[in-house]
């Protein structure tokens, strides 16, 4: 059975739940694309529908599709089109409840690596940010203040689908602080103001790195206090503009502490 | 005299120059915005025109319109509506004839820090890779093959502006190589299909780093030849993606340059 009916209940949902709002009201993610697709479901998360059209099936795709099971309903073209995301709808729209992944669930080794993104709130870098934790190897990424989202279809996109690969969590700075704190992490904070140029530090122990955004910075937020010490640290800027893209940042710093750790 | 009129020549002639085609025939820049409007101006680049607004001059800005000079026009806010780039007009455009930089003009220290990026077509990639080679003190940006084109107003925008302030050429893959192998400089080309991390290699001599499009790679451009060595090179992947964006490699790789040199 085709879906193929631009007005049936499914199709006003789905359509509906482009909506961040909405979507984020209902507790529901909305992935765009196979690779995507197949991370999310790698991640272990159930889908409550995977939409394809029948044309768009290979191989490789009929892996997701046997992983979706049960959820997966094709759809004509037309209602692809109505259910897809913006101009480039990329064969497959899957939907899952939004992870419940929380700081209690991350269990980060020993010596792990974290990167923290503080009020970064376009998707776009979110996405990019965790593009980089990913292939740079991070442990897990925390996003601060709590109602910071992840699940955002440009957020998704622009990760790759990495934001259900790599562990995360969302939290208010003093719960990540106090989490961090519990599990003796040393925390970096790049600051432009800082004097102190990433290199002359040793992240070789547990360590995490906090990236601001490139409008605002980490303002007061990420000091030092009784519980947590906070090391500010910063990326020389040699030329004319005085700022890096976060995901930027957050990528010389990962590989930084990979070089030291000599992996 | 305020330009009020939305047929004037003037404005027609800007509005057609939003086509790329066009623009690239005639040999036109549009820049948007008032830092870029600016590094514009401090790269040497006489104006054909700067239009604003009145409403938009505050004390910063006036500086640039001083630099403007006899160019400046002040168009009403309906014409800077139509000759404005998107739905972000930014309070001034700026025309000017596209500068011809080329491979003979450029001038780098004897220990060059060089980036090279090849078939990078996209122009936020090109211009974030600007950003990145400005922050990371590159001394200068290659473009290969020949028709890329690092002035497309897109590209003018992700760079912050720093397409005009980082020296730069294009320039076919051949003759790129000869410049290069004229100036002693040792090439390293990221490639994922290499087996030598970045870390083994000493960029502390003058340096080129090549950097292929993320869909496509470099394929067999930027081997080895009787004329110039090049030596493959991959950063560490460690995640389930394949492939970071081109910038955010070439800034993991010009900051370890920066890093080794000591700077």
């Amino acid at each position: 059975m085709i879906l193929t009916s631009l007005s049936n209940p499914t199709v006003r949902h789905l359509v509906r739940m482009r909506d961040n709002r909405a979507r984020r009201r209902e507790g529901r993610v909305l992935v765009d694309g196979w690779r995507e697709t197949q991370r999310a479901l790698e991640s272990g998360l159930v889908p409550l529908g995977v939409y394809t059209t029948e044309d768009d099936v290979d191989d490789d795709r009929e892996a997701v599709l046997r992983r979706g099971g049960d959820a997966v309903r094709y759809v004509s073209p037309a209602v692809m089109e109505k259910i897809g995301y913006g101009q480039s709808a990329r064969g497959v729209v899957a939907e899952f409840q939004t992870p419940s992944w929380s700081l209690d669930e991350l269990s980060p080794p020993g010596d792990a690596l974290i990167l923290v993104l503080d009020g970064i709130e376009k998707p776009g870098n979110v996405g990019a940010a965790f593009r980089c934790a990913d292939a740079a190897g991070a442990d897990a990424v925390l996003l601060t203040p709590a109602h910071c989202d992840r699940f955002n279809p440009n957020a998704i996109r622009s990760s790759l689908g990495t934001v259900f690969s790599v562990p995360s969590a969302v939290a208010e700075e003093s719960q990540a602080r106090t989490w961090l704190a519990a599990r003796g992490v040393h925390v970096y904070a790049a600051r432009v103001e800082s004097s102190r140029p990433i290199w002359e530090s040793k992240f070789v122990g547990p360590t995490a790195f906090v990236i601001g955004s490139e409008a605002r910075g980490l303002e007061d937020r990420w000091e030092s206090d009784d519980e947590l010490s906070v090391t500010g640290i910063h990326l020389p800027m040699r030329g004319r503009a005085d700022s890096l893209n976060a995901s930027v940042s957050a990528a010389v710093l990962l590989y930084e502490a990979q070089r030291q750790r000599g992996s």
